[in-house]
C-alpha cells in the first residue's frame, strides 16, 4: 500500500435553504477543477441579511483531495 | 460611498427541528429590537437532551447591523 | 437541591442526510451505554467524499450525563 | 413548551477579594438593567496590582438571560 | 477605592484610509450612545476589495466602558 | 523508571460555594470509579443563575489518572 | 440572485512601511493570477528586524475571490 | 453501506525515545480494553525534564474507535 | 504623558488551599526580582491529586510590569 | 532590497515510519508542482490505525514559498 | 551551517500614532537589553480610551532573537 | 511539603535531523543560564526550506523551571 498525499482548498459555498446544501454546492463547484476529492471540514457558517431575514447561508469549508492518483 | 459602522450582538436561537430554524428564530426575534440587520456567524451549536433524545437545537450568533442607517 | 456531577464523553454520529440526523445517531448509540444524558456540544463537522459527492456527515459532539443519579 | 430565546452579554466584573465576588459583583450590577438572567460563562480571569500586590480581581462573563419571557 | 464594573460591546469600524481610522470611526460612533469608555481590544481586521483593491478596512473591536460611574 | 500511560476523562463538577470545591465535588465523585488520578486540569467555568443570583459554580475538568498501575 | 460560490487564498504580503501597505502588495500581486476577489482576512502579522529595527512588516492574509462569474 | 458511530477516548502515552514511540505506546495501552481502532489525533506533546534533559516523551492524544461493529 | 512599555513574564504559582492565593505566591515570588508589576493575566490553571485529592492549586499566569521606570 | 509576497498552501503527508518522513513525503510532493518553497508550518498530526497498530502518520502542513521571484 | 537557537520575550508597546509606531517602540525598548533580534510576532492590539478618543495604541508583541551569536 | 513556583521561558531549537533533535538542542541551551528545569510544552513545529527540501527542523517550546530551589 502507497502513502498518500492530499491537498487542501478552502471554498465559500452558499444556499438559500440549509448548511448542508451550501456544503453540497461548494462541493459541485471544486469538482469541476478537482478530482479525486476525498472529505470536507466545515470550517466556519455564516448568513446573509436581507429585510431581516436570513437569504443565504454561507459556509467555508476545507476540501481534502488525493495528489497521488492518475 | 460613505463608511459604514457595524454593532454586533450575541444571540442564543432554539429549534425543535433544525440548526437553521434555531438561526432564524434567533434572528426574528432580534428583529422586534434591531434595525438593519446585515449577517450572521454562528458560535457554537448545542443541544439540549430530554428522555435520552434531542428535544431542541441551541445555536449561539452574532448578529451584525448597521449603526450608522436611518 | 443537590450539586450535580456530571460527565461528558466524546462521540462522532454519522449520517446520508443531516447533520441534525449525524448529531441524532450518535445520542442514540450513546444511549444504548449511558444513562440520563443532559446536552451535546458539537466539536466539528466533517463529510466523507465519494465519487466527487458528500455521502456521509460525521459530525463530533461531546455528550454530557449526569453522574449522580440512580 | 416553547423554545427560548437568549441574549448574552459580556461584563467586567471586579473584587478585593476573590474571583467568585468579581463574578457576583458583575452578576448584581447587570441585575440593574436585565432581568430572566440565566447562565454566566467565564471569559477570562486578570488581576490589578499596586505596590507588588494583587488590588483586584478582575473576572470578564458573559451573562445569559431570556428574550421572550414577560 | 471602589470596585468598578464594565461592560463590553461589540462594534465593526470601517475606513477607506488605515486600520486605525477604523478603529477610531468605531469610537466615536459608539461615544455617541454610550460613556465613559475605557479600552479597545482589536478582535478582527478585514478589507472589503472592489476593482481589484482594497477599498475599505473593516475592523471589529470590543469596547470597554464603565458601568457604575454617574 | 518505566514509562507511563495514562487516560483523561471530561467531568463537569458543581458547588453552592466556589470554583475550587465545585473541582473538589468533580474529583471526588470520580474517586468512586477511577483509581490514581493524578492531575486535574480546569477547562471552562460557568454558573447557574436563579432569581438573579449565582447558585451554582459550574467547573468543567480534564482529569489525568495512570493506566498502567496495579 | 444566484448563490455564489467562492475561493479563498492565503497570501503573505510585505512592506518597508506599514501594515497597510502589506496587505496591499499581496493583493496587488494575487491580481495578478486572481480575477473577482471580494474580500481580506488578516491573519497574523510579523516583522523581520535587521540591525535591531524593523525592517519589513509581514502580513499573512486570506483572499476570497468569487469563482462562478465570468 | 451502513453509518458508523466512533467514540473518542483521551490518553497520554509517554516514551524515553521519540514522539512517535509514545503515540504508539498510548495505542499498545488502549488496545488492551478497546477493540476496533481506526485513527489517532495528536493534541499535545509535553517532555518531563531531569537532570537538565528530557527524559520522557509525553504525547497527548485521541483515539478513534468504532462503537457499531461486533 | 509618557508612552510605557511594559514586558510580560510566565509564572506558575501554587498552593494548598485556593486559585487566589496560589496567584498571589506567584506575585510575590516574582516581587523579588521584578519591580513595577501592573497586572496578572491567568492563563491556565490545573490541580495535583495525591490519594485521590486535590493537594496544589497550579495557576499560570503572565505578569506585566513597566520597563521604563526608574 | 526588494519586498517578497509568499502564497501558502495546505498539504497532508503521509509515511509509515515518522512524522518527519510524512513532512518530507509533503514537501517532495509539492516540489513536482511549486517552485521556490521556503519554510513548512505543521498545523497537525494524525495517525491511521489498523489491526490496532499505527500503520501511517499523517501530517497536515503549510507551506511557503515565493511569488515574485523567477 | 550551524542550528541556530532562539529565545522569545513578550512585550507590550505603546504609541500616540499607530501600531506599527508601538511595535517600533517596543523593539527600540528590547534593543537596550537584549542583542541579535531577528523578528517580531504581534500578538495583540487594544487601545487605551481617554474622554471618549484613542490616545494610547498598545500592542503586545512576541520577539525572537538569537542566542548562539557572540 | 512546600508549594513550588516555577517559571516559563520560550526558546525555539533547530535542527537538521528530527523534531525531537531540535527540542533538545532547545533544552541545552537553555541548561547553560537556567537550572531546575522540569517540563517543556511543545508549542509550535516549522521547518526551513532550501533547494525545495527540508534542512531545519525548528521547533518553538516553553520551558518550565523551579524559582524557590537553592
Amino acid at each position: 500500500m502507497s502513502s498518500h498525499i492530499y491537498k487542501k482548498i478552502e471554498v465559500v459555498g452558499s444556499s438559500q435553504t440549509s448548511i448542508e446544501e451550501a456544503v453540497n454546492n461548494a462541493v459541485a463547484k471544486a469538482a469541476e477543477s478537482v478530482r479525486n476529492m476525498r472529505w470536507v471540514e466545515i470550517v466556519e457558517t455564516r448568513c446573509h441579511i436581507e429585510e431581516q431575514k436570513v437569504v443565504y447561508w454561507q459556509v467555508t469549508v476545507k476540501i481534502g483531495f488525493t495528489l497521488d492518483e492518475n
